[in-house]
């Protein structure tokens, strides 16, 4: 159906970067045919230059790509940046401007105002910014982001309910896996046996990240969608699956029972629904009282679903629930993956002027 | 100054049996001098009857002692109650009936109306209730109750911030140690690694105890205190120690500034100050933005002070923070025995009708 | 190709017959039919009776099967038995002579003289015992045996050089995942950061099931192979993979380089390699200083083959290494399958008398 | 009895450092006044230049030091080095030149032959290597040598064994903790739920420092023991001590009566056994059959006495064992304290040139 379009990826050493490699071995509509990194990897090949580091093995024709330096010439009509914040934002930028559309996993750009901030079963509607941020910044390819990890386990559960309710107030406190602070991110001497009650700016980024991804399109960018939020997060000692626990009020009313039947219907738009990477259903619930748990429940929907539990009446607010969400699948290289996937379903590949 | 007590322990070779045993070990005022057991346990040494697994090593003298069914003849004026809640009732109302102080960990009568619910430092003028109890009851001893682990630790730290700007709404999500479902409690296969969102009653206990220990006496018992509390609790693989992500609203408005000078100075009365066990301050605020962490800060004041951590401002209501108690201590043996040693300092002993 | 087979499994909703279960999903040749348990589970549907506790999803036409009382009727030709040792016994027996073949990952029947203890890979020929054993008993069907889990990744990858070299000593340590004692299995507080050396009869074990599969068959079953075996078992706070450290001396002189050769080489019989569980290679052999890791490696061969690394001379015997084996998988369900595909590839199917 | 003697540590920011201050706090004899570190740190108090990542609580009266430069003026007699291999070997060089005695727990001058590598219950007369090595230097201090932390634990349990007798050879497997690799040291991802198989160089170091420290003393420094020694190395998910499976060989038969019986009765030196940090006894003997753990043994002796347990017959060799020792207290800090102290009782201070 859809010819095999090339991608590249930026920062394609790091974990990140070695998670994208994942996520496209054996992609129906994507090859990974061009690798990015730092001046010290370039020129290696990219089994030379990466310290692989996951269980699935590396693909030898991955392997065998020789990394170049992170300048657009050359690199294929769509990249994924897994770049350090650091040092994304003009590197990501000057892709655009060379024609690139750049799906990124990097914080730098996800609150400006022209940048889509994506997770697409709740917002690809926001896809459309990139019309104007095109014409605004005079580039002939595009920035689109994909959220903080915690956020958009969060915010792909909330999606419906909001939808549905309107979210007027949320408490959340997360119980986050080493695997989101990379590698070799956080010392064993910190995780084993203990709980870290702290992860730089990550509450901020839920805060705004969520309320940004459910806003709604408005004539500068995305009007926020106006709902306090207070965070917690935590690193605790698990190597993948951010787990959430949430209290969340309604500006209507609803049960137990109706958030349910809200969280089960619920299923992006008949485009997203059938990108390839998109689980069905994108929400699971689970009904049992001790679940989900990231050792049993992860893998849903190959990592993209997200599970639900718990869904019970809250003493102060309406509902209480908890979250569970694939940090570095749903939460980073899998829905950059599917973001790419909704921008050539919505028909925007080779259109660089 | 005060002549050696004999106390005993009920359950004694269970897991919360072994802390109490522990505890008691080396305690200026008491000695450790009967233990209570099933038929099963009666009549072989401790050594034999109790499967030990503890770092710290039994006593030896501890060791020795017969192990005796659990009936009042013969028991101390003192026990305390590690007894499973299937059968701790009976047999914790005979001992108080033969004129025994109960001072249970066990959930049984925690709620009843005429028995405090103890945390020295918050609401020792609860003790009073015993008086009501024994004329109530025909009693010659009474019950007196610990609160369940993760409430001892989230109360203590609340109890100076409600007495000074009183507590309207609490969310609370805990990250709870293994050791408090004691032995074998949670299954290997199910902790490593994972996160598991549901412990049986705990949200129920935080809610409703919590309440009842910052309430205020009244004609019939006491009076609960009047906040509504959302919890939320999990398991998490850590050995001992009890986090906790709060967010609170208070009728009188409080910064951090106020609330960390108000956890700071927070002491309990001078008789429970002068107690033993108790911790001096019982609330230590640790300004360092990763802190409380169960593995650097569990052991402060010996177990028996909680740390506060992360006090700042709350999006939706006034103050975000992070409590940390020791849960098999404070939690539970370590706070028990203090309860004990309030009882004797407030005169108590020694008046068997 | 191949007819559908239908099989079952004994001892059904326990962890390993879950594991069974998960292992004959989309199987190419068997489906999974049938299911046995106790008393108290016959009757209900498995999905009712089996506690899952998989990450993999439960397959809907299995969890529609009703539970049989395990006795031999109406029960397929072959069955996997997952029962536990204190009652295997009788019931695998019952079911041999009633015409099944039981390949049964329980302990009880490994050392009998007539019944093989395979790895297919290893020593396919020991097969033929079964034909003195259905003589010998009288049977219709007959009873084989899968290893020891410990055993089971260990004697794989010694096997191909015992064949070459000759083993005469051998010195293992393992540091055992938890889930080889089941569910409940090992308490959380003896495995969060601990190390428990010990694991019951695990030494003796390897010691004798690993002389035996490495046997040649002699006139009275196999005659154990001829070295001495000195082992060490540990548990580790690992969920799933057995790694072992091996130092190991030849009758025969060997190097690193021609044990790697060797290992490298290795492959089952073609009618072996040709099955639907066998891996290719059997055996890989890891060149990086720090691996074979449970973590990183355990799922090679779809969790069917073993990973050899730092393989190095011993200052005392001839070589040291260290062994990865998925112990649930090429140590308990995963290889019983492969036994069975054996039985089938061997033709020895339909010979009911 | 004794006078309070002042004593420094060089590296004292990093780990090892930590754990220095730690050991010396409250100690009888020593007085933590000197504390010197990188040009970075210099200048700052210890407070302000050591990331404290303890849980004991750093010592105010330490905090308040001011970081010198690693240079001898102004030092203590005596000094514990925490360097970093490479750079420790010029500058305690340095301080031994200028007359302070170097108790280091770096690598770097361990294997040279007048230089003492020191286990004081087991080669307290290796001390007279200093007056070798000040001669043959012209140094008036010296540098003696604290071994690697897994050889420690193996060599002091394994030191009345070749005393009674003789090792021929000696197979060992390590699980080690991860504080042994300092901070941040073992990344999260690596040590949860997995075992790393390869420590580097520590196979090695134990190989050659367990028959130095074992050896004779002979006309030029240390005649090594005459034993082969195979060691496996892996680290575990463990935060403090390293458990060891030992099977070894004697010159004279040695049953596991015998073995026992010479491990209870093992002392020090009178000298060495009334040294403040010298556990009574050194080696604890555990008869039962799960022991030692390090979650439940590791403190035994305030972490400086080495559990033995699983004493039984290998069928290679004599013996098999289990050893688990502290890795930063006997291993590193509490030992190297241990070594000065023995400095100071073998009356060796005051006495520089």
């Amino acid at each position: 159906m859809h010819r095999t379009i090339d991608v590249g990826v930026l920062g394609a050493t790091g974990m990140v970067g070695q998670q994208f490699v994942v996520q496209l071995a054996r992609h129906p509509w994507f090859r990974l045919a061009w690798v990015g990194a730092s001046d010290r990897s370039a020129g290696k090949t990219y089994a030379e230059a990466a310290p692989w580091r996951l269980p699935e093995p590396l693909p030898a024709s991955v392997g065998r790509l020789v990394v170049q330096p992170c300048a657009p010439g050359g690199a294929p009509e769509i990249v994924f940046s897994a770049m350090d914040a650091g040092v994304a934002g003009p590197i990501e930028q000057a892709f655009a401007r060379a024609g690139a559309y750049v799906v990124t996993n990097t914080r730098t750009h996800r609150m400006e105002p022209d940048v889509p901030l994506l997770i697409p079963e709740a917002n690809a509607d926001h896809l459309v910014l990139i019309d104007r941020q095109r014409e605004a910044r005079g580039w002939s390819g595009a920035i689109l982001a994909n959220p903080n990890c915690s956020t958009a386990a969060l915010t792909l559960a909330l999606a419906p309910l909001h939808r549905a309710f309107t979210i007027e107030r949320l408490f959340v406190s997360t119980m986050q896996a080493v695997s989101g602070a990379g590698y070799p991110g956080v010392p064993s001497l910190d995780a084993l046996g203990n709980v870290i009650p702290h992860i730089g700016d990550e509450e901020e980024k839920i805060e705004r990240e969520s309320r940004k991804i459910l806003g709604a399109l408005g004539p500068v960018g995305v009007e926020p969608a106006d709902f306090a939020v207070s965070a917690h997060t935590n690193r605790v000692p698990v190597i993948d699956g951010h787990l959430e626990t949430v209290s969340v009020g309604f500006r209507r009313r609803a049960t137990p029972e109706d958030a349910i039947a809200v969280l089960k219907e619920f299923r992006g738009s008949p485009c997203v629904a059938g990108l390839p990477s998109s689980p069905n259903p994108p929400i699971e619930v689970d009904a049992r009282a001790d679940r989900p748990q990231p050792r049993l429940d992860l893998d849903r929907g190959r990592g993209m679903a997200v599970t639900v539990g718990r869904v019970r009446p809250c003493p102060i607010l309406d509902l209480r629930m908890v979250v569970l969400g694939h940090n570095t699948i749903r939460g980073a290289a899998g829905q950059a993956v599917q973001i790419a996937e909704l921008l050539v379903a919505d028909g925007r590949l080779g259109q660089r002027t």
